[in-house]
């Protein structure tokens, strides 16, 4: 079996932090990972604060394959994320000419000013990340890929740069619909079953609405027989605890 | 000045980093902590697995005032977060009377068994609190507050554990539209304001929309006069920006 592609996030803003925006950008991240087959194993929401970054930075990147960050590239003072990145990865910071080319696609040469052009300060060795919304670009630096916040840009940024990941292999998942059952009513059986079943993982997953609770119970892995296996003896499981003759 | 009252959220569950459920707890907290003058200042994500939940429940628990977890605590094998808790606090975790009391509200004595009976489970310590929706408790060690990761429970359980923690000084924020500037072009002069209104915290968020970009400037603090004074000085700059004699 190889080796798994794994992935944290770390969102950078204390917009996010007061409520004041609600991030959106975690959960379209996760999605395209998991298409792509790459494991997310943590995430973290820091801060606008250099020290707060660059420590966070630092603990997600030498611990996964790669770390996806948002926030913190725009024009002003309290975007920081660029020299956070660069201070953690222990390497100099400049204005870069093809980040400044980017920048003239969209803004006029005479209103380049100087905030402008702090978003064109790329961490020495990184790769740009293109910017079909506003230009400014993200960057990749090593296994650190670094986009706006605002989640339109983040969105494009990540297409932009997804053909330069490694994906791992595409986990699989099926899910079982334990309609009419609650999760205490089978909570024993699927406890048994995760174990027989070690090599997938196996979640149940209550939800509430107007209805009452509507439980799903989540197979996932690498190996599409063993996920298929692992939901085959769920259904008979839930079967049985409906007292059906046969799943449905 | 008084000390802040500071905050972290925990949020666990493969079922967020997975993708397969968008997380809506962070935002209804944030909302709660702000109101009530808490700071949250850090949230992580992390997957069902012991070792990760204790190591994130200590580093948190120790570095703020409150930590805040959500999921893990209903009747299934992958609902680790209870005894996590016990583990991380090094303390022992048993079922106790009155949780089980609670669940009798709602459950059947005849359908106690032994997996919902695991909701009952409760680290030495810790005080119950109620949840009004499915009646299983959350609860709360120390300064460690443990809740339900279903969002109408959750709500739940923070109202009725709110009265219980201790406010700080609630946060003034007034937040100022930069309508038709763009943030390059105030960059400069918000970054000398923020220097100078050190006091205070000034952001400049910009949004998306199918208008275009509509940039919003949020002046935060705990002095009401000084985050007026401050954001009276954004608007000045702003009105500057745009030609005006006064500022609208």
């Amino acid at each position: 079996m190889s080796t798994p592609v794994t992935a944290a996030i770390l969102v950078i803003g204390d917009e996010i932090l007061s409520g004041r925006t609600k991030d959106k950008n975690i959960g379209t991240i996760a999605d395209v990972l998991m298409a792509m087959g790459i494991d997310l194993r943590e995430v973290r929401i820091v801060p606008d604060v250099e020290e707060e970054i660059v420590a966070a930075a630092n603990a997600l990147r030498r611990r996964y394959t790669y770390l996806f960050t948002t926030g913190g590239i725009g024009p002003t003072h309290d975007d920081i994320t660029a020299d956070s990145i660069a201070k953690a990865f222990g390497v100099g910071i400049s204005e870069r000419p093809d980040a400044i080319a980017m920048l003239l696609e969209r803004i006029k040469p005479e209103d380049l000013n100087e905030a402008r052009r702090r978003m064109a300060r790329i961490p020495d060795g990184a790769d740009l990340i293109r910017n079909d919304v506003s230009k400014a670009p993200g960057f990749m630096l090593d296994n650190v890929v670094v986009m706006a916040g605002v989640p339109a840009i983040m969105q494009n940024m990540l297409d932009n740069v997804a053909p330069r990941l490694a994906g791992g292999t595409r986990m699989v998942s099926r899910s079982i619909d334990a309609a009419g059952l609650p999760e205490g009513a089978y909570a024993a059986g699927l406890g048994a079953l995760a174990k027989a079943h070690a090599e997938v993982s196996i979640g149940s997953y209550p939800s509430f609405s107007p209805d009452g609770f509507r439980n799903q119970i989540v197979v996932r892995g690498r190996d599409e027989a063993r996920v298929a296996a692992a939901a085959a003896a769920v259904e008979t499981l839930l079967a049985d605890l409906r007292g059906d003759a046969v799943p449905v």
